[in-house]
């Protein structure tokens, strides 16, 4: 009989695991300490609304610069924190810089406050502290219990509302705080004006506009309660009065309606011990009415249990495009960081397709979804790339979307950084180019390829952007001209290529042929004497004084002359007979590996944690990551092999500080789905991935075609990491590049892996 | 041949007069100068775009209070100043507060300079000198000589586009600036957000947001130069920088794109002599796309004079709704009365419908145009009636303006000051139902009178607002729970009659009843003691210390004790029975009239010159209006008749301070159309009007149902004041009241008059 039990559970827990959805593996916790930048909080895949806590909301002064305390916030969260402020609804994924945190909602119990305190003294405001023990985050899904009050706090989402489940102890003086003041990267006066209205006793509406990362971004919101308010107050803590005609009505208390720029409300109830007060609180760009259309449309009802089934469901189907077969830890880390790559681009739409556009005017998406929060000059490398596997209807979009917000530039130029209607300029490039001719070099359509042509090359043409004008007369960005001139070069030469690839499948031979050309520019930085890629001057002598471990001052952003000097994805034949072939080149990327930092130039890396760091090759910053594929080209697949498992294995990790620097939107595990399937794109645009090294054992795309694609690693432990034989479609692949098109047109990957590198 | 060149150029002048537009006659300097706030710039009939110079921009601080600086530029421009500053698209007429002044441009040559400078010392800044010998303003058309600059400016005007055309002298420093901080009481903060966007070298958009008297006013604009620019800039003078990634750009040099609170750019050419540049500015309250598509709309092409010439025809077309045969003086001074008329509400709509609504959403006008800026405490006594004669359809459009309106309040009441999407809460009352009534009650359709009804009952009952929980508590308003109480309990209840006159004819006897009751209020503050109105307190006793001249602390508003004791429009029998009868109520009128006030109490009136009091009876502002006409209820009317003669020959003049007070929004104008006919609405909504004393020896208005009604005045002459003899339709008409049915039915009134008074 005990034989029978025994058995009937290990068929049960079998059955449980063989059953269990990818969602289930999902820990939304992996990155939410230190570097990583990750929310715990609920959102479905893209969605506009991403309902997480803040666990502080630091305010600093303008004019301050950089401050740490303001950089760890760039998602709200910080798992090492004791307290929460409160629940908003808005946040980036992984950025390096931020904004947000629009709509700060908290429930509290007691006298009303208004203010936040601060994490030493909690009862100086209304913010609680909270355990992990009570915290649960999973997709679509995040709760805790606000130990300060007994309020427990369920979140969950659809893909334009926010919802919360509150469930009270007992007490007649039951609140819920709604911070118009409140934001990430806040500083005094962020918040440029902000209005609530009262409509009647369970809705709420209103907006708020703020000059942050984005220049002049506006939110609208409607709030729906499920117990009606018993009395409600605002307060406007930088009350401006031009001439107080509003006297006639008490605004502070019963306002309905108020208007002003640090706007602070409560509403106040009643509560039996675990009464439950529902909140649904629904986002647009473009009204209170669009606000309130998406609510409707959205959540109609009360059933938050449903809503959040729901979250899971569209979490599964989305992460089913990959199934893996591999130990539970990996599981929980790949799942996790396909996770992380469905988070943005976010949905920038209202139900009706109506959206606030780049010229601040609301447009209407005419045949395609509208997205923002294209951080491209991270996400071009790896996340669209994955997009184009597994996320093709969406990569139409994304690029209609671009392309909307080019025709909406004043500059007619496609997006650097397109952040909730407006353009922040983050970064360099004009990386958009990349995605637009990776997708259409994939055979993505869905977008109008003639008018995505010309926008890439308006973008590659504008003179005052960047140095591009002294590109076009110089050959290269002078770095008396320009900053991060070397970076601007490279990056803009590889952004050449891809026009020129675009141009050629086009049949417009001229455009494809001036691109070509000017994708040869890292030629003229390329400093023989030196082996590394260096900011030139207008007069053609190179700057100095040179230092090839600093990231300072050396014409190089988020990286030093040793990692971005092997920037040249489209060409890297030609960057290795630059290095005097291949020999010099695999001891050139060894030496790169190998070294050991100094304390000043490990201390200069920014946006990276220790862990990111090996040797000199920073994988917490994006300018390297197709560094470990270069190997390959340079006939050492082998020490790519290693490389890649190093990574995968010691830079993701399954905690939370897991991720070893900023996900930037999903790139960085974008780069560890890539990894772990076994191959990378080193260079979006060509159609060419360059294979790495498996770390899972089965994994099988799911197509959009209907087809699949099934990669197996035969033999695969902790040591045999190198590959042996490679069989595409049961037939031997003696080369390191698998394309696109063998992929997506479905079939079978093999990798037959040993424990020693097979050179 | 003498005689027949004498004989022919008489006929030509004969025929020339004859000939003459009512246009022709219009002098819109007429209140320009101290109390009238009009202003001399172009615009059409309630034309969206009133684009007029500012003579000066007088910055305040907050808190400061009243300030008679700022308040003598309520419509940006006083005749007697020596310098323009510039050139803005928006202005109220009349108002006795004030906000506006939307996007200054000024034409300048030389070195660019982006403040006004001082009155003082004009070439501090961007300001000129000028002369009237060289400044014209006729209907839709404005011009004058900028001395400093030997610049000619012309402006015009189409419903939603402001038309410039600057003729420059050469000039290798032309430049045309546009201020976005320049406004009318403005103070430093007021604009809340700006932006402006070099579209291309002829076309530039933006926005701003103001916090001024409308809490949250937006509009946009689009410019469009005849002349491409050769160099541009801006100046965000408020910089606050959160993160400046917008470093890549220089932003105050050829920016094209540039937010902020405190903008100022400059385009610059260079000019031939005599070389015109022209510039068209289109307004919109939803989006610049909007303001561009007004402007494509309105005025496709270049042609000045033909746009001016189309503004006149305008002009022509609903002046022509009144002719009159007067001595040219009259005319001038009546013409400008009725074009004064003709000001507001304004248009406030795109050409497709669009506008923005009360709840800061964008709404679609449907049905109906779209009309913002009601001064209903001021329009609902003459105005407005004025319009249920020759302004019928858009009397019909302003009430559905006013019903949206209220469908968009958070409050869901009628509005009391509709401001650009905004209600700013000014004076008191529910005016909006007056204006109701009296249209529904003449007959004019084209709104739904159910929703009309109910938004009048919603308005007369929301308890929050100034007083009226308690009004419905007590009866009357109590003076220890809200301020003007005595003011508020006599508007309510003649509101309140409209209700009542309303409900009855829709059948809905119970409404009638309830408001008819309630129309009753003014008993319970009428002091028999006193023989004066006066503000009682919840306890039922009357307010101490009472002075019946003063108008401070008084409980009325606007007005003292004897003005506001007379306000009972929908009862003046009843009023004179309280008084003790016919005589002792003319005795008590004469007193008013007739009293030297002290200088103390003569200060105290707000809002009027000297001239615009007669006694201790004040015509500058509005509470009196109908007081004159008070004698004929008392079988008094020769007493009418001279105090309408009076105040049409003394207060109203030719000349540049030719109003006695701030003109209203017309209702000062509206008055003396009125008057001069000889009729006015003592009470609006009993489709009642009070026979005066004609002033024009005759009158025709041409109805909208194509129909005609004249008036003459057999006799009339400066001493023949006094009416002899009432003709309607040839029958003698023995009564002081005129019905509004036999306006509109067409006839003929005819007047007889004489220089004895007829008892």
């Amino acid at each position: 009989m005990k034989n029978i039990i025994s058995c009937l559970f290990f068929l049960f827990c079998f059955l449980n695991v063989f059953a269990q959805q990818p969602a289930s593996f999902v820990n939304p916790f992996i990155g939410t300490n230190e570097m990583g930048h990750t929310y715990p909080g609920a959102t479905v895949p893209f969605g506009m609304v991403q309902l997480s806590p803040e666990t502080d909301t630091i305010q600093y002064s303008i004019g301050q610069g950089y401050i740490k305390d303001v950089y760890r916030y760039c998602a709200g969260y910080q798992y090492s924190d004791k307290t929460i402020v409160g629940f908003s609804h808005t946040h980036f994924s992984g950025t390096g810089h931020s904004d947000l945190g629009d709509f700060l909602v908290m429930p509290t119990t007691g006298k009303v406050r208004l203010n936040p305190g601060t994490a030493q003294n909690p009862e100086s405001g209304y913010r609680s502290r909270f355990s992990h023990d009570s915290e649960k985050a999973t997709v679509g899904y995040y709760s805790v219990m606000l130990s300060d009050y007994e309020i427990k706090a369920e979140l969950t989402a659809s893909e334009r509302v926010g919802f919360h489940r509150y469930t009270f102890p007992e007490s007649s003086e039951t609140n819920i705080i709604l911070d118009m003041v409140s934001g990430i990267y806040n500083y005094d006066g962020k918040v440029v004006w902000s209005s609530i209205r009262v409509e009647n006793d369970t809705l709420i509406t209103g907006y708020r506009q703020t000059q942050g990362w984005a220049r002049e971004r506006t939110m609208y919101f409607a709030m729906v309660l499920s117990k009606p308010i018993r009395n409600y107050g605002c307060r406007d803590e930088a009350k401006v009065v031009y001439y107080d005609f509003y006297r006639k009505f008490n605004t502070t208390k019963d306002f309905p309606e108020m208007s002003g720029r640090k706007l602070k409300a409560f509403f106040s109830f009643g509560t039996k011990a675990g009464e439950q007060i529902l909140v649904k609180f629904a986002l647009s760009s473009v009204s209170t009415e669009g606000a309130l259309k998406n609510l409707e449309a959205e959540i109609p009802h009360w059933n938050f249990d449903l809503v959040h089934k729901q979250a899971e469901n569209a979490w599964n189907k989305e992460l089913n495009h990959i199934t893996i077969e591999a130990p539970e830890e990996k599981k929980i880390i790949f799942y996790t960081a396909l996770y992380h790559t469905f988070l943005s681009p976010t949905l920038f739409m209202d139900v009706d397709g109506q959206y606030r556009g780049l010229d601040h005017n609301n447009h209407t998406a005419r045949g395609f979804t509208n997205y923002t929060t294209f951080s491209l000059w991270d996400t071009y490398r790896a996340l669209h790339p994955l997009f184009t596997l597994v996320q093709q209807q969406r990569t139409a979009d994304m690029i209609s979307s671009m392309l909307a917000h080019q025709q909406q530039s004043v500059h007619k130029i496609l997006p650097v950084w397109s952040h909730y209607a407006n353009e922040n300029w983050c970064m360099i490039g004009y990386h958009a180019v990349p995605v637009i001719a990776d997708a259409f070099m994939k055979g993505i359509t869905g977008f109008d390829s003639q008018k995505a042509l010309d926008a890439c090359i308006a973008s590659s043409t504008y003179e005052p952007y960047d140095g591009i004008g002294d590109y076009m007369k110089f050959g290269f960005v002078p770095a008396d001209k320009s900053s991060n001139a070397a970076s601007k070069t490279l990056e803009y030469a590889y952004d050449d290529y891809c026009i020129s690839r675009m141009a050629a499948k086009m049949g417009k031979q001229e455009i494809a042929a001036k691109y070509a050309k000017r994708s040869e520019a890292f030629n003229l930085i390329f400093d023989s004497g030196t082996g590394f890629m260096r900011a030139k001057r207008s007069d053609g002598t190179f700057q100095t004084p040179f230092d090839p471990w600093s990231t300072e001052k050396q014409g190089f952003i988020e990286g030093n002359a040793w990692n971005y000097s092997l920037y040249v994805p489209h060409d890297p034949m030609k960057l290795i007979s630059l290095h005097g072939g291949n020999k010099k080149f695999i001891s050139h990327l060894d030496s790169l590996f190998n070294v050991k930092l100094d304390e000043k130039h490990f201390g200069e890396s920014e946006d990276i944690s220790a862990a990111g760091i090996i040797g000199n090759y920073v994988h917490g910053n994006e300018p390297s990551h197709h560094v470990p594929y270069l190997y390959s080209f340079a006939g050492a697949p082998w020490k790519t092999q290693e490389r890649i498992h190093q990574i995968v294995n010691t830079l993701y990790r399954n905690t939370t500080d897991g991720l070893c620097g900023n996900d930037d939107c999903g790139q960085m595990s974008a780069w560890y789905i890539f990894s772990s399937l076994g191959f990378y794109p080193v260079c979006p645009g060509s159609n060419e991935y360059v294979i790495g090294s498996p770390s899972v054992d089965k994994a099988t795309l799911i197509l959009e075609n209907g087809k699949q694609f099934t990669i197996t690693a035969q033999n695969l432990s902790d040591k045999n990491i190198y590959l042996q034989q490679i069989r595409l479609n049961g037939k031997p692949h003696n080369q390191f590049i698998i394309n696109h098109e063998d992929i997506v047109n479905g079939g079978t990957l093999e990798f037959i892996m040993g424990s020693e590198p097979r050179k």
